[in-house]
C-alpha cells in the first residue's frame, strides 16, 4: 500500500479486495480464515485494488517452516537412472530465504546460480500424524517457488543446507490458489525459462510424492501450522544437469510459470561481496 | 510466571532479575540490549525472583534461523578416521523443534534415538558477511543444546533433515551465558550422561569451526539476526558410533552439561503415534 504496509487480499476478477489483516500468515492463523475471505468477498463496501495497480509481495512474509523435498518428479528421476526414492528427500529454507515474485535475485560470491521451478504447498490449519485424507485437507492452496541453488556451495558438503538459503533468492508467489480451484494431482504444466530460452517443462502430475503425501509425512514428526510452506521439488532440466553446464549470468531474466497460479518473473544479478564487512 | 506468561531475566547471585519483555528474542532484537541489561541490574527497583522458584524455558522461543554444524569435532575427526573437512557441514532445525531444558522429551514412531550434546551459539546482532573478528562481536553468548535425533529417519536419505526436526526435541537452555564471562576456545568440558553413565566426554578446544567462525562462514549467504541460533556440533560417543549400538530407552534421563552454563535434564519417553489422525 502507499503507506508501504502490508494487507492481505482475496482475488476478485479484476480487483484485490483487501481483508482486514497485514499478511496471508495472519490471514491463515485466524480461526474460520476461508469464511472470512468468502464474507469479505460479498461485501460491497470492502477495500478494493484493481489487480494492474496492486504491488504482489511473496504471499508468506514469514512462515515458521519451510520443508523441501528433493528428487521428486518421475520423469528427472527416469533420466538420471536412479532408483525410485522409498522415502522423500527433505531439507529445509528459512523464511530469509523468500523473495518476491518480481523482484531482482541478487547473489554475492557464487559463481553456479542454479534454477529448481517448484510447486509450492501453503498449510492452512494444524495437522499432527496425518494420513493422506486429512493432510490433503489441511492445505489451503499452492503457489510457485524458485529454489534458486547455488551449486559450488551446495555441493561443499553432503549436506546441502548452505547452497539453499542464500538471503532473498527463493521468489515465491505471485499469489496462492486454493485448494478447491486446482488439480496439481490431475496435472498442471510447469516450466522454467530463461528469457525466452525453456529449461524446464514438466507437468505436476508426475510428481511421485505430491502436496497431500508430503504433508502427511512431514506431520508424522512436526506439527505443520498455518502458513507453513512446503515445497514439492524441481523437475528434470535444471542447469548443472545440462550438457554442458548451464548457470544463470549476470541480467538474465528467470521465469517460472504453473499452469493455473501464474508465473514468477525474476531479475539475476550478480552482488559484490560486502568488502569491508568482510575485512577483504 | 504464575499467570503463566514468561519474562527474560538477567542473574545476579542467588535472583533472576526481570527485564520488561517477554522473552530473550525480544530482548535481543532491541538496541542497546546489553545496556539495557546493565541497568536492572543496578536498579534496586527492579523485581526478582529467586533463583530456586524460577520456571526457566528454553531461552529462545521463537528463533528466525537455526544452523546446526554436523561433524565438528577434532577428537571425532580423528576417531572415525575420517579427513579434516574443508568447510562446516550445515543442515536446518526450526523453533517448533526445540524445547525446555527440563522438558521431557517424547518421541513417536522411531526406534532409534540418540544424542548429540553440544555447545549453542545466540546472535546478538545482525551480522552480514563478516570476519571471524566481526563475528565474535556479534555473538551475544552461549548456551547448551541436545542435537536428539532420530538414526532410523535421519538415514533414511541423503539429507539428514527429518532425524533433526522431531517436534520438541532439542532441549535448549539453562541459560545464556555472555560471551564476556565463558571462553569456549580457551575450553570448556562438555559432557552427555544417560542417568550415572557418561556417554559423550570432550572439551569444546576440540572444535575445529569455533562459534566465530561459524557465524562469519553462514554470515556470507544469510544474514545473522538477534536471536537466532547456532549449534557447533558433537564429540565423539554418540549411541550410533557405540559398539554395539545404544540409543535412549523410555524413561532414561540425558543429562547435557558444559562447564560454565550448567546443565539440560530431560527424561524420553516413548510416545504412542496418534492412531485416529494416523488412520491407523
Amino acid at each position: 500500500l502507499e503507506d508501504s504496509s502490508t494487507r492481505a487480499a482475496v482475488r476478485d476478477g479484476e480487483d484485490w479486495v483487501l481483508l482486514a489483516v497485514a499478511d496471508l500468515d495472519e490471514h491463515l492463523a485466524a480461526p474460520a480464515s476461508q469464511a472470512v475471505a468468502t464474507a469479505v468477498l460479498a461485501d460491497p463496501a470492502a477495500a478494493r485494488v484493481p489487480v494492474a495497480e496492486a504491488k504482489l509481495l511473496r504471499p508468506l512474509l514469514r512462515p515458521g517452516k519451510i520443508v523441501c523435498c528433493g528428487l521428486n518428479y518421475r520423469d528427472h528421476i527416469a533420466e538420471t537412472g536412479r532408483e525410485t526414492p522409498e522415502y522423500p528427500t527433505l531439507f529445509g529454507k528459512f523464511a530469509d530465504t523468500l523473495t518476491d515474485p518480481d523482484a531482482d535475485i541478487e547473489v554475492a560470491g557464487s559463481g553456479e546460480v542454479d534454477w529448481e521451478g517448484e510447486l509450492a504447498v501453503v498449510i492452512g490449519s494444524e495437522v499432527w500424524q496425518a494420513d493422506e485424507r486429512a493432510a490433503e485437507q489441511a492445505i489451503a492452496g499452492y503457489t510457485i517457488a524458485n529454489d534458486v541453488s547455488m551449486r559450488d556451495w551446495q555441493r561443499r558438503t553432503l549436506q546441502w543446507l548452505q547452497g539453499k538459503v542464500w538471503e532473498r533468492t527463493t521468489p515465491l508467489g505471485p499469489v496462492v490458489v486454493t485448494a478447491d480451484e486446482i488439480d496439481p494431482r490431475g496435472g498442471l504444466e510447469i516450466s522454467v525459462s530463461i528469457g525466452e530460452e525453456t529449461m524446464q517443462h514438466s507437468n505436476t502430475r508426475e510428481l511421485l510424492f505430491d502436496g497431500p503425501a508430503l504433508v502427511a509425512y512431514t506431520s508424522q514428526f512436526t506439527r505443520l501450522r498455518p502458513g507453513d510452506l512446503i515445497l514439492t521439488g524441481t523437475p528434470g532440466g535444471v542447469g548443472l544437469g545440462r550438457e554442458p553446464r548451464r548457470f544463470l549470468a549476470d541480467g538474465e531474466l528467470l521465469v517460472t510459470r504453473i499452469e493455473g497460479i501464474g508465473e514468477l518473473r525474476n531479475r539475476f544479478r550478480i552482488a559484490p561481496v560486502s568488502g569491508a564487512e568482510a575485512g577483504a
